[in-house]
């Protein structure tokens, strides 16, 4: 079988999640670059594949597929019989991966995403960080984060005792958040929290991918 | 096998998403209400079951799951074998349907439902429209509604020549915006968005939810 085609960038949040994925399916796959800086992305030859003009994409034999969560899925479901089993094992594991993947791209997402935005994609493009944009966001993480530390008080993972792709889905945001946005006292400040975010952290599959990143 | 039970109200837009596919599956459910107006979703017993604090959350037998389309998306894989496939047939179809699916999420709601947000709930609760928040997000919806226009010019629905989980989830937002909000010509003025729009929201599942829907 030929290797997915993941077009994107390592150190892509976004491209990040699906790669973990990857990984931890043991898929080959192989980097096509996007040169986000000179605007490719923007650019025919890509909209023909992503028409909103953002990366990840996958190709794999005849098929294109976008949005980072949806490959993630794909990935996970066509290399099912082989490495993590990403979705548990019953139809019960596959919906608590399904709501805490949701609670994750609806709750988790939006806040994390903007303050890290904020506070590194801003200045990379010498714009100003918003203050009171990233106070609003970090309150918002912050009820978050105390929901999600009462569940893993009782759960070692999100979706229960197995390692999902719910977890995963978190790391690309949460690393960048305490690596280069420096606002890791969120999560090391909540106990259960930081336990599992010290788990999920410390995976192959993610030190894999901030090997890859690191290169670029 | 006893029915589901879907704790929600038959107006909210986030129950519909979840009734409508139980009446594409032909899954029978009992519709537990919630008292939004008396704050139930936010007291002790509710929070039990959605930490969250909102609706809707669905009971089967011993597994209690939140997050509208992580609810959707179990029943359609519960009841995989009887109704609409709603995830097609092949795991290409499925992963164009969990595209659309997250385009729906990630791209299309954030604008639609502050749209409606700002046009009917906010009024609803007796707050002012922030015009300035309507105009920008129509704005941002119209960009979003120029690809579904491209891309419904080659495909009957979203993910391909069926019917699936991708579409269904657009019914309960744009069901609001045409005739709640008003703001209908976004969709009919597009020729392809308008004609699957129709073909969408005319099937009987849909018109069940809308029926439920005015009963209370
Ligand atoms: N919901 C999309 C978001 C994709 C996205 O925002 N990608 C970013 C990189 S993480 C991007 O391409 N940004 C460039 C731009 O917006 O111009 C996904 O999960 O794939
Ligand atoms: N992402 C959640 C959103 C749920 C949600 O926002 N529900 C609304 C009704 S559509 C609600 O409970 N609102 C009451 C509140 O926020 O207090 C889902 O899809 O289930």
């Amino acid at each position: 079988m030929a290797p997915l085609k993941i077009h994107g960038i390592a150190m892509s949040t976004c491209t990040g999640r699906v790669m973990a994925t990857a990984f931890e399916k043991d898929a080959p796959f192989e980097l096509q670059p996007v040169d986000l800086f000179s605007g490719a992305h923007k650019k025919p030859d890509f909209l023909a594949l992503q028409p909103f003009g953002v990366i990840p994409v996958l190709q794999d034999e005849n098929l294109t597929i976008f949005e980072s969560r949806a490959i993630a899925r794909y990935i996970a479901n066509k290399y099912e019989g082989q490495g993590t089993p990403l979705y548990g094992e019953t139809l019960q594991d596959k919906a608590k991966v399904d709501q805490w993947l949701e609670v994750e791209s609806q709750n988790y997402n939006p806040p994390i995403s903007t303050i890290v935005g904020q506070l590194v994609f801003r200045p990379m493009r010498g714009e100003p960080t918003e203050e009171s944009v990233v106070s609003d966001n970090i309150a918002k993480l912050e009820k978050v984060l105390d929901i999600y530390e009462e569940h893993l008080a009782k759960n070692e993972y999100l979706a229960g005792d197995f390692f999902s792709l719910a977890d995963l889905s978190h790391l690309p945001y949460t690393h960048y958040l305490i690596n280069l946005a420096k606002k890791g006292d969120v999560i090391t400040s909540r106990k259960h929290v930081n336990a599992w975010w010290e788990k999920i952290s410390s995976r192959p599959s993610w030190q894999e991918v901030i090997q890859l990143a690191s290169k670029k």
